[in-house]
């Protein structure tokens, strides 16, 4: 079964390139509101999980027992650009457990901005793995690691404690089971488990209703939530999507990206939750179509805060390096039942 | 139609990502070899033209006129990195036409290796239009300018001389009229005319024969060949994959990337022209599916020089940031019938 396609590239007068995938919008009974393409096919998730994968976090006190606030639950669940608020804040996550940034199972990359390149370049230092967009997450699973007392060492290992507290939590949120068959490694060297965007729809529906929650994981459930609504720049950075989405939106929803064309979002009013996938794994497409999906769910129009910042997500222009609009991104007709 | 499934991205035991897209191979009389997908949808061939583009710097007399080598005429045809020896290159090539990098029409954009973008961190410059990776091209465009006697301003522009005879060149080459239906405007600010894979490769299969062409095209067309064999490097840059090709293949190949997932490739040998498009405008599907149609063209054998580097083009491994494969890029049994 082919999936239909979501996304077209426009540059002139002819489509130049256009994305397919699949997309899948439930509530917290599990039932399907929308469905675009083969919603049942397993992929990784990837970071589009980090809530699920903060939840441990905040359920073993950790939080609390180091006074972390809304910046520091927040980055828990990011994949941030390394800029400075971000990496300061990452590292204080560390020290306040009495480690540092050698404790830190993901590899180094280079801060997502040029300005944030530039300061590490004029200082001739390389990136380290503070700087991987994952630190925050790594720096939380640290701090549980020591809550619980056990050793930080292999803690990005599925056997370590901490690890298990994370997957078993993934497995219970998406109703999957997290066996050897479904499991990869993911790009900060954690195990990540494919799960359809059915069941990953489902899980922040859950997150966000929660329904069939225990009222721990509930209430952990609903303070990342909030955090994430209190500081969008902790969960990603200057420019970004999860950031402009959420800064344009407030508490309304959680979005969050994931590598390789996945997306999630958790609608509280509506008690909805979106996954999607897009088969090629571009995230210019996955941002038009959760941009469009959200204007769409929530019934935005030009009147709406943030309707502007949304529809320019959902509709952005292709550029020459001149700055010149050339073409554009557009959603096409598959996901036009949202508004059903 | 939906295109085959070219490529699959792989992470543990599940395929991740997969990228659709057409392949046409042809040979000089325009006589398909092999097809796959939809081979006669005009898309965008994109900086893939480039050595079509530079025909008219060769045959208007510009690169003998200004005594340039093969260096300045591989640049002409060039995505390079902005690596220094491009940038002074393309300097030089301004300089020896009486003109600078302020005449240039194509747009500032960063280099593509970390070191030469901290070259300019460290200087507290930006980068200007010299860097763009078409600066080699529109240094041609302007020394043909002058040798033709046109006012340089405005010869980005359709109507200007120069780029009638680069788009006039592009349209007999490709057999494709080269009207406003099928114009959009590329990333470097000049047009680009949406042609079809089969008759971009039918073009690259007459640059590479000579079959159609006259003397004066033919001649210029083989210097452009052999001026990339010999300075690969100027053609793209460190590591990347049209450099790592054609110095792995000497001057058995001729191949050239463009943005949005084109390909094309000119064997002289076998008087072939080779030309794809991943649907989705994917690299790392563009990039595969070409190696491994190179390595069956020319039937590579481990024994070959040029094979394990070809071989690591079309299978690439998939890492973590910490360097772990942790998966593959693969091409799919679509292209088996290349060997046949």
């Amino acid at each position: 079964m082919e999936n239909p396609v979501l996304v077209e590239v426009t540059r002139g007068p002819i489509v130049e390139s256009f994305h397919r995938g699949s997309v899948a919008i439930v509530d917290g009974d599990g039932r399907l509101v929308f469905g675009a393409g083969d919603i049942e096919r397993p992929s990784f998730p990837r970071s589009a999980v980090k809530p699920f994968q903060a939840l441990s976090f905040l359920e073993s006190g950790a939080a609390d027992r180091f006074g972390f606030g809304d910046a520091e639950i927040a980055l828990s669940m990011a994949s941030h650009s390394a800029e400075p608020r971000h990496v300061e804040t990452a590292r204080a996550m560390l020290a306040a457990a009495g480690l540092d940034e050698g404790c830190l199972a993901c590899g180094p990359h280079w801060p997502g901005r040029h300005d944030d390149q530039g300061e590490l370049h004029r200082r001739g230092e390389k990136p380290g793995r503070i700087h991987n967009n994952c630190s925050g997450k790594h720096a939380g699973f640290l701090c549980t690691c020591v809550v619980m007392g056990a050793d930080p060492r292999g803690y990005e290992k599925a056997e370590h404690p901490v690890m298990r507290e994370v997957i078993a939590a993934g497995a219970s949120m998406t109703g999957t089971p997290h066996a050897t068959d479904i499991c990869g490694t993911d790009g900060c060297s954690i195990p990540t488990f494919a799960v359809s965007p059915r069941a990953l729809a489902h899980g922040f529906a859950r997150f966000v209703t929660g329904v069939g929650l225990t009222a721990t994981r509930a209430r952990a459930a609903e303070r990342l939530r909030l955090a994430a609504a209190a500081e969008p720049f902790m969960i990603a950075g200057t420019g970004r999507f999860c950031t402009r989405a959420m800064t344009a939106l407030g508490n309304r929803v959680l979005v969050k990206t994931g590598a390789e064309g996945v997306f999630i979002a958790a609608i509280k009013e509506l008690g909805l939750g979106v996954a999607l996938k897009i088969d090629d794994g571009a995230t210019r497409a996955s941002e038009a179509v959760m941009a469009r999906i959200l204007i769409d769910l929530l019934k935005l129009t030009p009147d709406d805060a943030g309707y502007a910042e949304m529809q320019d997500l959902a509709n952005p222009p292709v550029k020459t390096w001149a700055g010149d609009k050339v073409g554009e991104i557009r959603v096409t007709e598959a996901l036009d039942g949202v508004t059903g």
